[in-house]
């Protein structure tokens, strides 16, 4: 059957996350509503769809790629017109391309780049609450940085480990970390090969603990190190996480975004 | 009594534009919210709150600035955070100030300006679709140049005046009328001593007709000098439009933000 790749961008405010629950869809999912929409295309039956990361409720997604068959080929164009005709606004597909025989969104991800934004005055504006998290404190800009550094290279993130996380390794690499600052408010920007459930927030989390002077930059390098859930600062809010990218290795050995 | 003024933002989308409608409220307007939130603390009684802009359904504030009396004196700073405690997060206060004497928010207002946002590409990313509009056409930079350009000074805006208004006068002058661009989007702030209702949206209706052709600059310059609302083009949509500033005299000559 022809097999296909979209990259999505949806508003997670109102949706319980990616992942289908349960049966009949009585919670609104990104997953859902996508197979609903091509269930539609297909002519009734089930299109099981894949997506590279399984964002949780409240994330938000530029650039999430999904992955699935059809059981007749479709023109791209007409594919990502007819899907958006269908689906819901807050979920729209940004591309949509034939994808290679075994191609799978998730498993054959090589990286993926989330952001995290953080609105830091002590009011926060109306337009920046569905997508920013409100911290009305002012963080140490050179703390901050120090901890963002601390994540960078090959790391067990066994302390950012949500408890029920069933991974056969809680170790990634970490190739970005980095702060953009705007005046009350902030932008952390991180690429790993791979993340785990809540990491992101985790390390959202340390950064916030470390730049209100809650925990010390050391303080938060030996909680890394402790491999323990309750060692680490509580996790920043889903609003502010955006999934932006995921690359995936092309046939020749390139970089396919 | 201590008179007041207060900046605010809102986020438009839910509201039933700015003005109470009708008695007992089951409409949602921000008067009403913020009326509401006065009332709890002036201990029951209504305060009376003015607008400088009384926005419609579904249009967007970041420095509407309002003035109302308080039957007892408060510091600004008390008065800024009890208002944010009870206050919707779709409603913020951004500052508080005691009033000058006969201060009125409306009356007093010696400029407004406004900012529209238009996503122009095929897509539109769901985290914009609350504050900006989708219009799917390319837009002819030159052409939304020339009609904005047309609107600048001194002029009768009878055809861009809403049925039923009642205005002393349809002659506004406009002091900015300017177009920004970037990739698949344009924003256009507008400045002018005042605006008719919907006259913002009325002009932004203007550039995109312009703008994708289906009228010609002299159309629309035909269109201002008729007089006639039937002469042009339909207004925008409400969710592109954003209160950014009113400006008053101050006292001394100079000017209040």
């Amino acid at each position: 059957m022809p097999q296909y790749r979209i990259t999505l961008a949806y508003d997670g405010t109102d949706f319980e996350g990616w992942q289908l629950q349960g049966r009949g869809g009585t919670v609104r999912t990104v997953q859902g509503v996508v197979e609903q929409a091509l269930a539609r295309l297909a002519g009734g039956g089930r299109v099981a769809v894949v997506a590279a990361g399984r964002t949780d409720t409240g994330v938000h997604a530029q650039g999430q790629v999904a992955s699935f068959e059809l059981p007749r080929g479709m023109a791209s164009p007409d594919l990502l017109r007819a899907l958006n005709g269908l689906l819901p606004p807050d979920v729209r597909v940004l591309e949509a391309a034939p994808a290679p025989e075994g191609f799978h969104a998730r498993r054959s991800a090589r990286s993926k780049q989330y952001r995290y934004v953080l609105d830091t005055g002590s009011v926060q504006l109306p337009s920046r609450r569905r997508f920013a998290a409100h911290v009305p404190f002012r963080l140490d800009r050179a703390r901050v940085e120090a901890a963002a550094a601390l994540y960078l290279g090959r790391r067990d993130f066994a302390s950012l480990a949500s408890a029920g996380g069933s991974v056969r390794t809680t170790v990634r690499t970490v190739t970005r970390s980095e702060v953009g600052w705007e005046e009350d408010s902030l932008t952390y920007v991180v690429e790993a090969d791979g993340f785990l459930r809540r990491m992101v927030r985790g390390l959202v989390g340390g950064l916030v603990a470390v730049g209100r002077g809650a925990a010390s930059v050391d303080d938060l390098a030996r909680a890394l190190l402790a491999r323990d859930r309750r060692a680490w600062p509580a996790p920043a809010p889903a609003c502010g996480l955006t999934l932006v990218r995921v690359e995936y290795p092309e046939p020749g050995g390139g970089v396919l975004r």
